[in-house]
């Protein structure tokens, strides 16, 4: 089969062997896939990961090993983290803090650059008819959104300020938005602002930004280690940042304040599937925009050099 | 009067003007005072501080300005930050918070280390008969260690490590432990862990700490900057440090695994006294141990090197 793979160089291989779905696992032909911030960072050494590449995919279920054989067929979106089934973290649904996870495309599991891949399939959802390959493929990136109300109650009195406006940043100002909050969304890129700005986020330029302490949340996705210490500039004592952003280097950085303002600092991380389909399915967030490009796989350098433009927001790579 | 001063240096002075006191305002004659490690941060250039040092005391008020004249006569303890009275953060009981707040000896008003100071009358709590001078110095340090508990819902099945076995780690140990947790104190000083570990807490050598994420609560009180990369290691996914430590000085640091275990990292600073003064009434701690040395304040200058030495626990300043 088709795939890219990452073994210290990006690499578009043609004759890949194909995954064999294990015991209660799905087959899945890759419709679309989409390239994350985190595949750039895996470049850069991220992890270490080695092999398949990508995360973010939706595809139609090919076969099932023994377990829900009512998906063969179906078009479905899947989360990502595979756990081990049995430890105090699964028996909680929280897979993907299973310490002996692996995570499609990421750590120790080929991912979704591929003509196929193989997933459990209990971590696959049908994605609803009225929802196109496009927007499905934005499950995953738009569920890590979600988790930020899935972890914190966020109220819609709340001043909240998302800082980046890269594809995370939108997502999570979009999703925030249905809270019916106060929410801005600070960024660099005027085209990149405009994309939320048209969906009712209000959008400010990091220049004009006030530098006081006004906002209850703040949201970290600038994708710099930079931004931790931006964030405290802004928030209110006794605030919240929720941090999105991993990158594969470390920053020196004073964290006094987060201990005389007393802030909480939040870890984000992967979110539900589930509430990112129904607010698709009623039409409530359009990703659509964000998308910049779409390459065939064999044009992966050039999709990767987009990807990490600082124009683009989402490439897509499309094996269909 | 006799007083501490900081002015770039360390001084001891004799004839300091005595403070007056504003309206709603105690004068109050010092009977002890603590140096705290954040005594010993302003030296170092923390928060610029110049002025009087000095935030933990017991009292007596001699007068009061408009204001709760029954506490006259009384011997007190006191919270160290002054609120505007009018912002949100004082409306909501923060003082602490409050953006124009001033802090004793830390920021914008002269401190404790001196034979009179002064300090709103609503800030003061008269200390109970049976407790001592001694031990009624404690309140300040004690309270930052009930924050802790003021903050966080600590379940008594939690797992619970802290890590440095300073005064505010021993502290925040002892007073963990009267939630009935499974708390255990790190430390590399087997004479402080033993202060602990003769009142009920668990302690074990920072070297034979076992390097895993087993903790539901990580209470980072090192107060070195390595701190926090220390407490990820040890810290449960979806887990919460609790940062105590303010230093000078920044460090290089890579956040990553805050993002993906979903830590939650809550910053810690000064707790309520009421609930201090009860459990010292009622005798469940005793700090009277941690006391490593008493000075008269002309020997100013041998009590901090005290203070910073690697053995040294509290050391007092005797103002009777």
């Amino acid at each position: 089969m088709k795939a890219i793979i990452y073994d210290g160089k990006l690499k578009y291989v043609k004759n890949y062997p194909a995954p064999l779905p294990g015991e209660g696992e799905a087959l899945i032909r890759v419709l679309l896939a989409g390239i994350c911030n985190t595949d750039l960072e895996i470049m850069k050494g991220y992890l270490g990961f080695q092999g398949v590449m990508g995360h973010e995919f939706v595809g139609v279920v090919e076969n099932v090993n023994n377990r829900n054989r009512r998906l063969i067929g179906k078009r479905v979106v899947g989360e990502i983290n595979c756990g081990c089934g049995v430890c105090g973290y699964c028996m909680k649904g929280l897979q993907k803090h299973c310490p002996d996870r692996k995570t499609i495309g990421i750590l120790g599991k080929d991912g979704a650059f591929a003509d196929y891949i193989t997933l459990p399939a209990d971590n696959l959802l049908e994605a609803p008819d009225n929802i196109s390959d496009e927007e499905a493929v934005f499950a995953e990136p738009l569920a890590a959104a979600f988790e930020i109300t899935e972890q914190l109650h966020i109220k819609p009195t709340d001043r909240i300020l998302v800082l980046g406006d890269g594809k995370l940043g939108i997502l999570a100002s979009l999703a925030l938005n249905l809270v019916q909050a106060d929410v801005s969304l600070a960024g660099r890129h005027e085209n990149k602002l405009q994309v939320a700005r048209e969906q009712h986020v209000k959008t400010i330029k990091f220049s004009d930004l006030e530098m006081t302490k006004q906002y209850d949340f703040v949201i970290e996705a600038t994708g710099s280690a930079d931004g931790l210490e931006f964030a405290l500039q802004l928030v209110k004592p006794r605030g919240t940042i929720v941090l999105k952003t991993t990158v594969a280097y470390g920053k020196e950085m004073n964290l006094a304040s987060v201990v005389i303002d007393e802030i909480q600092v939040v870890g984000s991380r992967c979110g539900p599937f589930e509430p990112v389909l129904r607010a698709m399915t009623r039409k409530l967030i359009n990703v659509k925009p964000l998308i910049s490009a779409v390459y065939k796989p064999d044009r992966v350098s050039a999709a990767f050099k987009k990807a990490g433009s600082r124009e683009a927001l989402k490439v897509l790579l499309d094996f269909r």
